[in-house]
């Protein structure tokens, strides 16, 4: 028997709206912050022992119907040869940019091995979920590593990156296609250590047109994705920012689409006919409102999920670190209280 | 006769589709950037000689269907009591930020007076435009400015505004109202003074939920955008990120809807059954790209557009300093050559 979560990802009937969310381990929790006091994230995610109790601490103090292991989506770009650093307050920065054709071709594509330390804290959280709740790995999608490989870094406008794409179309393939090829081994081996599915973060998807995205990520992206499900993984393929071209991510394939929290989850999967199962999708900001006003956004994005086979409950975005535990405590009791109305 | 731009406002048929560019005045014109090696921005706005040669400089260059005022959307945080200071490099801070029920109280609304260096630039730019184009006023929308207020600058997560929004609603409408009663008067003074439109900009609208939006910030919107038509001049309203609801942001009632680049012109306007006019959407990195990409992607606007009357072509955000003037000046060959297919 699948647990619901996984039982969702197949758009099968579960009793209840399995939940979990994004970025569920993190500053919001004390016992985060107190192991972020003397350890930084790279050696969290770099020691399986404390990746895997980083995982592990929201399953104890909420009880979501999922984990999803502690990791960073940059953490490939090191062993391709990028110098990647989580400055202070600032979010990663990479110290070598990716800027031309030639960088492009330094890349390294044949050291995910390097990687086992991701596999290592998965099969250390499986050992310790015992079979009760499914575990989800995770990677980047090809546009968003592309962009934080040439831009270095955050960016406002993705100059350097759309700069790239436009004007060296071939060099902006060859990035994507060297990206897919260290990403698909990465989650075959998160997949052989025992995740039971794979997200797919496209978190700067937001920045593109339509247009764009459909001549110059769609195709790498799409290839991801079934390379993945070959595996014999489910995946869910999250986009922040783009809901407004919703058909368009869901023609990279995905079994469970990612929603953000800018559309009503009804609009948003009926965009895509109902093909996939969808992912979402609370504004983590709702988590700062009083109980009855976020009682009643749940509601309502289960109300508009209408008992669909198929609905994960999910924020549209990571928790934030202002973030009140209770409440997000609240919201998986919510969901699990919920029942369709008929 | 009203100029194309006007026309297309009202959604009359026009020769050609009318265009002009977001930001068309700043840092990507060598004009612009020796004024300012010389003047900070508030003393460009401040200095209605200044401020209307800025105005004219891609005017002059470009030869776009209209003219924007040069100002700022937080100019009349300043009158209200706000200490606004444009920090090298970093954008907008205010000094007191707008956190509590007192705050809000004590935030003044009969200043607008002081805001007449707009209205005096607005003079200068008519004049010398002699009816040639049309000019555009512009200010800041409800949530925009509130939120701006709040967090005393730019923001990724909009904590604090979106904490006072839920959890002090008496306050925050408070807020959004004094925000109307300074925000009509300044619009009226613009109009007075011989602005033939409005756009009001919620750049930061993207941030919300539709339900957020539609509960906490529509109602006060369509306030000031009827306010402001009552005064008898067209309204754009402009929101950024917030493509996928556009449904409610036309709800407001404007007589023009901006379009950001994220979604396809036509399934835009469709999803708003064709009653405003629209604005848009080209993506202004776009800008960077070679020639024969631009065009297709400016044709490829137009076609979803469909020669259908109410259209004026734009950029989905503002440019960026990085765009090459020749490219911005193509845009308006394209435009300007394109016949739609029948």
């Amino acid at each position: 028997m699948l647990s619901p979560f996984l039982q969702a990802c197949h758009k099968l009937p579960t009793d209840y709206t399995p939940v979990w969310f994004m970025r569920q381990a993190g500053r919001y929790m004390a016992e985060y912050r107190r192991l972020r006091a003397s350890h930084t994230i790279l050696e969290i995610c770099k020691t399986p022992q404390l990746a895997a109790e980083v995982t592990l601490q929201p399953i104890e103090a909420l009880d979501p119907d999922a984990a999803i292991i502690f990791a960073d989506l940059l953490l490939p770009l090191e062993p391709m040869g990028l110098h990647l650093e989580f400055a202070q307050g600032e979010g990663p920065v990479i110290h070598n940019p990716v800027r031309t054709a030639e960088d492009v071709e330094r890349l390294v594509v044949s050291n995910t091995s390097d990687l086992g330390y991701v596999s290592e804290a998965i099969a250390l959280v499986r050992r310790e979920l015992a079979g009760k709740k499914p575990l989800i790995g995770f990677v980047g999608a090809p546009f968003t590593l592309a962009s934080y490989m040439i831009e270095g870094g955050g960016s406002r406008q993705y100059a350097n990156a759309k700069g790239l794409m436009y004007n060296e179309p071939e060099t902006w393939n060859r990035l994507l296609e060297k990206i897919v090829q260290v990403i698909v081994p990465f989650a075959a081996a998160q997949a052989a250590a025992g995740a039971d599915a794979i997200q797919v973060f496209d978190s700067w998807v937001g920045a593109l047109s339509p247009a764009d995205y459909q001549q110059f990520v769609l195709p790498q992206t799409t290839m991801l994705i079934r390379q993945i499900q070959t595996i014999g993984l489910p995946v869910i393929y999250f986009g922040t920012g783009a809901s407004s071209f919703m058909p368009l991510l869901d023609q990279a394939g995905a079994d469970v689409l990612g929603v953000d929290w800018r559309i009503p989850l009804d609009e948003a999967w009926r965009s895509v006919d109902f093909r996939p199962a969808v992912q979402g999708n609370l504004d983590p900001l709702t988590l700062l409102a009083p109980l009855p006003l976020l009682r009643s956004r749940v509601e309502q994005i289960l109300d508009r999920a209408g008992g669909r086979p198929g609905h994960i409950f999910n924020l549209g975005h990571g928790i934030i670190p202002q973030t009140p535990v209770d409440n997000v405590r609240a919201v998986v009791e919510m969901v699990r209280e919920y029942r369709p109305k008929s």
